[in-house]
């Protein structure tokens, strides 16, 4: 047996609807801290930070570049890559892009493909699977990770597994299933024979090549001129649009697995969760004596059985059993616990709505930091802008509106026409309309200004950036 | 009968802790416009505006002067008196403080005490009720207006009646019952004859003062030194704490109508409700075809029977029946509609935790405007202030605080130190520790302006008033 390190390749692709309103397109639930203090990004990387495992290669949303990064940093993790996706083609691209990219640096690399936003309690499970997988993969299989099923869940695809191949705990795959009826599903659980399709997979690069090949060749050469036309920066990979954008969209499921006569499967027990609705949530979550699990400013009464997040108010329940309560400061769901799955038909009418609520959050994630509206008039808004330490905003200006920015937490050097000067805590400037101004935060520690825009038009949009540290200037 | 004009008084005593989280006892559900555009209190004085009624006469806390006067004002209503009670005292001191003020304009007044938070849909039947009232009351009656009840509600009193009197549909009061369980209210529903207890009464001021002297003497005494002692300005009247405070606490019914020999009742089906609850406000409520009662910016999925309220945030609620939710911005509430009643339980909660959300709003009400609370840091806080035009807040300083105002609609006059200056729209100006300091308006139009505080305490209590137009600089 081979003494390579294992690659893991890390997926963060999906937008999280059906954990609305905590989770959405601009911040979907991989980044969130929804299941421990870290996020399930953080945990998915953390699970494989062993010594067995190479560095992580990330592959995410353009959009997203800079969350990912900050959070692998916070975490600790270095990432062989972030390839960034500058359009969503499903996993069978994304997976070819990175093993495309791993053959450079190895011939007979193994990847393990993980979804960044699933949680696994039972980590030395998951890792004794990961062993027994490898081997497969050595010997010429592609095998993916099958749940043991506990309950009719109608919301999974299923493995039928046949007999155990020459590596201990490994089967042959007899089929895949699509999401069954509760009924089939009740039927599959009982058999025995059935697994939940987690997503998770161990191959070698080149075999999901070869196959890939064979099957879509397309696909691949589409992936390969992303690679030879992307943009490389520091860690960052961004693939070339028009070339990525010639790839057909499919899953590894449907573009591989289902197709190769190679494909295996790990049966494993591991208190594995994709966090699939609230209800999944509240599954997995420490509960009180009244079965309730709720997360901050919480006040129940007479309540059993629900789920109850406070994100930013108090929220107060009484006489009520089964719900789910997320309450945000600008959207809140109160949904029946037994179909947690329907949130995604809320999030499908905020889009045909034309609503923002689905896609943005009120804190705003940015490279150099973050801002959150606090307030907003006829003529005005208010926001409270948080900087990093060492970090600025784009060179800019505006035509519609003037800023007045107040300090209320470290140092701002301000840029503002032929000037520069420091703002400190508790000093205030102005920046007139049109006038060409930067925000920097030359200190240790983070700088918070309030910012208060005054104008006609308000809109985002109304920015021409001159420069700008994190290419956003075109 | 007498041409003599009917003198409507009307109570603002309770704190609506039933409605929370839109009704808290700094400004409770009377003041709010929960079944309409006005207010429960505009209704209830737009109700006797007619010829019939002479200037209403209002008995309200001190706290809520401003409040009081400035719905009274738009809604084009002028009143007898404001009298402020500086301390509760339940019903039957506030009504004898009426009598007697009334009795000193005319001896032979006629009081129609009317609670300024309730609902009567049927003005009509309402006035034609107030018709016969007067009726009997002239004959020497103390009336009490007994709703022809629909269902056999367990939150009221009941009022058995007897034998018509010679007035036309006045009738003799058998007894006064208190609130009974389930199957009482259903006997007494069924019986035809029994009545809820509206807290609404029609009687001569003279004689409710003699039953008043015979029953509590020293009751009629407090409140004539509470009116002897009184500071009066203009349309209020603030009764003498120390004076007041000796009364006994009680309420008319127990105080006078379950006493004297002439009670008697006036029964009336006017779809009144008292909105004793969430679930009464969705009672009084246009509904959709799913029986939802909605208000402000809601989604609903597959939820019926429900009553949505969105005073700040989104509210989207999939898979229920029979809730409520009302959602502000610093509290959610989630009931049972079955069980709206146990809303107080929150509330006591609330209180018995030393919170907060129980009295005061986010967006204060002063005597020149109002301030809502937009942001809150470790050594800074944000609130938006809205001045009415000619409005002034008090001469004042702070010790802990610096302030930075930006005007973002109107124009400002401010003095800071020896100094006064117009600060205008998209101009800032900057308060610093201890200096004195004032905020006036002196346009035509509102003036807004965010206020950013600094400082290592930012606790409302840091203020010194030096000169205050509105009498607060004790």
């Amino acid at each position: 047996m081979s003494t390579e390190r294992i690659h893991p390749v890390v997926l963060s692709g999906g937008s999280g609807s059906r954990l609305w309103p905590l989770s959405r397109a601009g911040y979907p639930k991989q980044f969130l801290p929804l299941a421990g203090e870290n996020s399930m990004l953080q945990g998915t990387m953390q699970r494989v930070a062993g010594s067995q495992f190479a560095a992580p290669l990330m592959i995410c949303n353009d959009e997203h570049r800079y969350v990912v990064a900050e959070q692998l940093r916070t975490a600790g993790i270095t990432a062989n890559r972030i390839i960034l996706e500058p359009i969503g083609r499903n996993t069978a691209p994304a997976v070819a892009v990175a093993a495309l990219t791993l053959l450079e640096q190895q011939e007979d690399a193994l990847m393990l493909v993980l979804p960044s936003d699933h949680v696994i309690q039972n980590e030395p499970a998951f890792h004794a699977a990961i062993a027994q997988a490898e081997k497969a993969a050595r010997q010429g299989h592609l095998v993916t990770f099958g749940i043991t099923p506990n309950k009719p869940e109608t919301g999974y695809g299923y493995i039928q597994q046949a007999e155990e191949l020459s590596v201990s705990g490994v089967h042959k795959v007899a089929r895949f299933v699509e999401k069954p009826d509760f009924d089939t599903a009740a039927t599959y659980v009982a058999s025995g024979e059935f697994l939940w399709n987690s997503g998770i997979f161990l191959f070698s690069a080149k075999q999901y090549l070869d196959e890939l090949k064979a099957h879509h060749p397309k696909m691949v050469k589409a992936c390969q001129a992303a690679l030879e036309l992307a943009e490389n920066d520091l860690t960052f990979c961004r693939l070339n649009k028009e070339a990525f954008a010639n790839s057909p969209s499919d899953s590894i499921d449907y573009a591989v697995m289902e197709k190769t006569t190679h494909a295996a499967v790990v049966p494993v027990d591991m208190n594995w969760s994709d966090l699939g609705a609230w209800s999944a949530l509240w599954d997995i979550t420490e509960k009180d004596s009244d079965g309730n699990a709720s997360h901050g400013d919480v006040l129940l009464h007479n309540t059993r059985n629900s789920y109850v997040h406070a994100d930013h108010a108090l929220v107060a329940v009484t006489g009520l059993d089964d719900v789910i309560v997320v309450a945000t400061d600008d959207a809140v769901l109160v949904a029946n616990r037994d179909n947690a799955q329907d949130v995604k038909k809320i999030v499908d009418t905020l889009k045909e709505q034309g609503r923002y609520e689905h896609t943005l959050h009120t804190t705003v994630h940015r490279p150099w930091g973050n801002y959150r509206g606090i307030d907003l008039g006829e003529r005005y808004q208010v926001k409270r802008i948080s900087v990093k330490p060492g970090e600025q905003l784009s060179l800019q200006k505006h035509y519609h509106r003037a800023e007045h920015w107040i300090v209320v937490k470290g140092t701002a050097l301000v840029t503002c026409g032929e000037k520069e000067f420091l703002v400190r805590e508790n000093e205030s400037t102005y920046i007139p309309m049109g006038e060409v101004h930067r925000l920097k935060n030359p200190g240790k520690v983070e700088l918070e200004l309030i910012e208060v825009q005054s104008g006609g038009y308000l809109g985002e949009d109304d920015i021409v950036r001159l420069e700008d540290g994190y290419g956003r200037t075109q």
